[in-house]
C-alpha cells in the first residue's frame, strides 16, 4: 500500500467511511483517469467552481486558462483551491429510495494554489497538462508563441489533503426489503473515446498518429 | 428564444463569450441532461467541493446527503451554493497546443441555499431527484420510512443567476498554422448506460421494468 495522505479535518471522510481512502495509489490513479476536473475558489466571501482540463506531477495538479480569467485571477488572489475529479460509474438500483444511489469514483484535493509565472516552468506545466490529456500530441504540434504563453495562466495546486471515495457496490438493501417483488442491480455507465473526426483541412495524405489511434475507443 | 436569465458578474461569461449562453432552454437542457452536479460551498473561508446526485423542478435545484454530512450542514449554514453540471463531449486536437481545448456542454448556477425541512416539502424534493436521476423508479418502490426521511438532508437551490457555455466544434486553428503536416479534429467522447446487471437476490421470475429497460444504452 502506498502511503496515506495525513487525515485532517477538509479531507476526512465522514459518510460511509468504508468507501473512503487516503492512500496516494488510489488518489493518484483517479486523478490520471479523469479528464475535467471541478475547481471551487471564494469570491467574494462566496463559492464558485468551473470544469477546468488539469494534469498531475507527482504531488502537484496544473491547471490553465486564459490569463485575465475569473479562474486565474481569483486563484491567483485567494491562493485557495478545493479541486474534485468524479468518474460516474453506475447507477445502483436498490429497492428502497433510500438505499438507490451511484457507483463512482472520486478524488478531492485540497492546497494552496499558486500562479506559475516562470517561462520555464510554466512550459513544464502546460507540457504535463498536454501529456495528461493528449499524451504524445505535444510532440507532434509547434512551438507555443510567446504571446500565447503571455495569453496563458498557469495554476499550480500542491496536495496539501486528499481523499478518495470509490463506490462500485450491487445495492445494500435491508434485508427486509429483498422479498419485494421488485428488480435490484446496477445499469453501469460507460464513458469512451469513439473515433477520430477529421475537419476540412486534413489533406489526404496526413493520417492521425499513432498516439492519437491509441485513444480511440479507450474508456476513461 | 426562451427568457434569459440576467446577466451579472457572477454569471457572465467573460472568455470566448460566442459560447456562452443564459436562455432557459439551454440552461435547463444541459442540467436535464446531465446525472452528477458538482456543488460548491465554503467551509470557514476555504472553498469545498463535492459531487452530488441532484434534480431540478422549475427554478430550483434540489440536492441531498445524509442529513449530518458536511455538504448538507454547511449550505444549511452558509446559505450560498454554487453548482456546475458539465457533460464532456470530446477532445479538440488543433495544430498548436494554445487552440488545442475541449467540446463540452456545461451549466453553471448561481443561488440561495436552504434546507428543506417540511415533511412533504422533503418528499416532493425526493420524488424530483429520483425521477431525474432514475426516471419511472419510484413508483415501483415502497414508501420510505419515517427513520429515512429524518436521516436523509435535503437542501433547495433557487436558480438565482445560471450561464451555459456549449462547445461542439472543429479545431479553430491560426491560417498560419494549417499547412503544417499535422492531423486536426475531435475525437469524441461518448457516456452512455450500458445493460442491467442483476445482483443476486433477483428472483428468476421478476424482471427490469420497462422503464429501468428504456434507460440502457442511452447516451448522456
Amino acid at each position: 500500500m502506498s502511503q496515506d495522505y495525513e487525515v485532517t479535518k477538509q479531507n476526512k471522510i465522514r459518510q460511509i467511511r468504508e468507501k473512503g481512502a487516503y492512500d496516494r495509489d488510489t488518489v493518484h490513479g483517479i486523478l490520471d483517469a479523469g479528464l475535467v476536473a471541478h475547481v471551487a475558489f471564494v469570491q467574494d466571501g462566496e463559492p464558485v467552481v468551473v470544469p477546468m482540463l488539469y494534469g498531475r506531477d507527482g504531488e502537484t495538479l496544473f491547471l490553465h486558462g486564459a490569463r485575465k480569467s475569473r479562474v486565474i485571477r481569483l486563484l491567483e488572489k485567494t491562493r485557495r483551491a478545493c479541486i474534485n475529479v468524479t468518474l460516474l460509474d453506475g447507477l445502483v438500483f436498490a429497492r428502497s429510495a433510500f438505499h438507490s444511489s451511484m457507483n463512482y469514483r472520486s478524488v478531492t484535493v485540497f492546497g494552496p494554489a499558486r500562479l506559475v509565472d516562470d517561462l520555464d516552468a510554466k512550459k513544464h506545466a502546460l507540457h504535463v497538462i498536454n501529456e495528461c490529456t493528449m499524451p504524445g500530441r505535444r510532440a507532434e504540434l509547434r512551438m507555443s508563441h510567446d504571446n500565447e504563453l503571455k495569453m496563458t495562466g498557469v495554476i499550480a495546486v500542491d496536495i496539501e489533503a486528499a481523499s478518495a471515495k470509490v463506490s462500485d457496490k450491487m445495492p445494500d438493501d435491508d434485508p427486509d426489503d429483498l422479498d419485494a417483488p421488485v428488480w435490484g442491480g446496477v445499469l453501469p455507465i460507460e464513458t469512451r473515446f469513439t473515433e477520430l473526426l477529421p475537419d476540412e483541412h486534413v489533406k489526404e495524405s496526413i493520417e492521425p498518429s499513432a498516439a492519437l489511434r491509441a485513444m480511440e475507443g479507450k474508456k476513461l
